[in-house]
């Protein structure tokens, strides 16, 4: 499959996954409680099979020889010299809240490295890109280049992370709030978005951890396309999630992994 | 002024607000760092000062003997009849954070009480709107009504808070953590968003701390406008911000004032 081939496959996944997803998103919208059905419909739970079940048989299909690491369905061929890492919704809790800031993650690996990534947000309809040497968005208001943002001092960053009850208590949380105490902002409820943010060069610093895989393979080619940098808290390959450190800038990237490992 | 002018002058108004705001959101993206500027930039600030510049403007020009609450500028004329309370930028830390969670918060208030409010998201072209008696949606995919969710326990409940930190170290945030321990689902950085999708039927209580008559005015015709219910911690009038606490179902209501009143 040619690179544009590639490419051209990928957005293909994305719209059948917004596909299979967005009418799960907001169904409850102008419904009252009789419509809604009972506790037992748990849309997420719904529109993440149903994504997942339609990617997965679009690459069935079309890429045979590549093995599959899913979210819901578990990992087929994973010893393929390609695999697909999916996550249809990542960030389920803004998804049962009805916020848009979760999103579809399609990551593609390489001999064991993340080569391309995809993040979708079907109802914002954009489409963040990368593949480690360059990284784009494309919504309705046009295409744009993503370029993370250099020279930031930790003192001036701009933070993020999905829940700060992520970090163990003791020692892995004490360290998550020592660097927080030490940047100029800090935001939490962001999910996959803010690693997206951190190319954009809107975020700075991103740290979580219990990430799984299919939580960030898809964002590396992504934050490394936009010139940023990510990796475990000790530096190490972050493709295979846990403790991950996100930074637009190399620098701030040493910076904050002094913070995590004092 | 008729209803159907006011409400058209209140869509006017968010108009205006967001075309002074949409340019300074995200303006970032695909800029390398020389054409992003110094440090001396602040485009919340300038957004959020642009956007209440206009919207009193049109206020004064066309409603003269009206008085103004706005967070950017202070107030004017506070004893009039019908006072608008305006916060251009409601989540200033989601808007530095390129994330599409802030809003433009309209309320109009007559004779003390909240009577209309709008919630508006320039980026996503969603306008959250109500009077106290309905509430509704409109947006790119149409119009809906707002119906809050009823008859959820707490056990079941989905709860959002822009962020922990908001609630004084020492009871009350101990009395919030009793309350996000006893839900199903919590959630961080909502700000605004979170009273429109318990509007919604999607968030089942909102509850914050600090909050500005300007954080919460515009909101309150919203949420009763669905079905839903919002006070201070002690049940008092919500008016006055402070300590909030929304619910979609009254019952849920009254569970959570006996969590946050011990």
């Amino acid at each position: 499959m040619s690179v544009v081939d590639l490419a051209r496959f990928m957005d293909d996944l994305a719209t059948a996954s917004g596909q299979a997803i967005l009418p799960f998103f907001r169904a409850a919208f102008g419904m009252d409680d009789k419509a809604r059905g009972g506790a037992a419909f748990d849309p997420v739970t719904e529109a993440d099979r149903a994504a997942e079940v339609a990617m997965r048989g679009m690459i069935r299909r079309h890429l045979p020889t590549h093995g599959i690491l899913g979210e819901e369905f578990g990992s087929e061929n994973l010893d393929a010299e390609c695999v697909w890492v999916l996550d249809p919704i990542d960030g389920t809790r803004a998804f049962v809240a009805g916020l848009p800031t979760w999103g579809t993650l399609i990551g593609l690996t390489h001999h064991g490295a993340a080569v391309r990534g995809l993040m979708h947000q079907p109802y914002l309809g954009e489409m963040f890109s990368g593949d480690g040497a360059q990284a784009r968005l494309r919504s309705p208001r046009g295409e744009r280049k993503l370029l993370s943002r250099r020279g930031t001092a930790l003192d001036q960053a701009v933070l993020a992370t999905t829940d700060p009850r992520l970090f163990a208590e003791g020692a892995e949380r004490e360290r998550y709030l020592a660097l927080e105490g030490a940047v100029r902002l800090s935001r939490y409820g962001t999910d996959c978005y803010a690693y997206c943010m951190l190319a954009a060069g809107q975020i700075d610093l991103v740290v979580e951890a219990g990430l799984k895989p299919y939580d960030i393979v898809a964002l590396i080619p992504i934050i490394e396309g936009a010139g940023g940098i990510v990796t475990t808290w000790d530096g190490g390959p972050a493709i295979g999630g846990g403790r991950i450190v996100a930074a637009g800038d190399p620098r701030l990237h040493e910076t904050a992994l002094r913070h995590l490992n004092p």
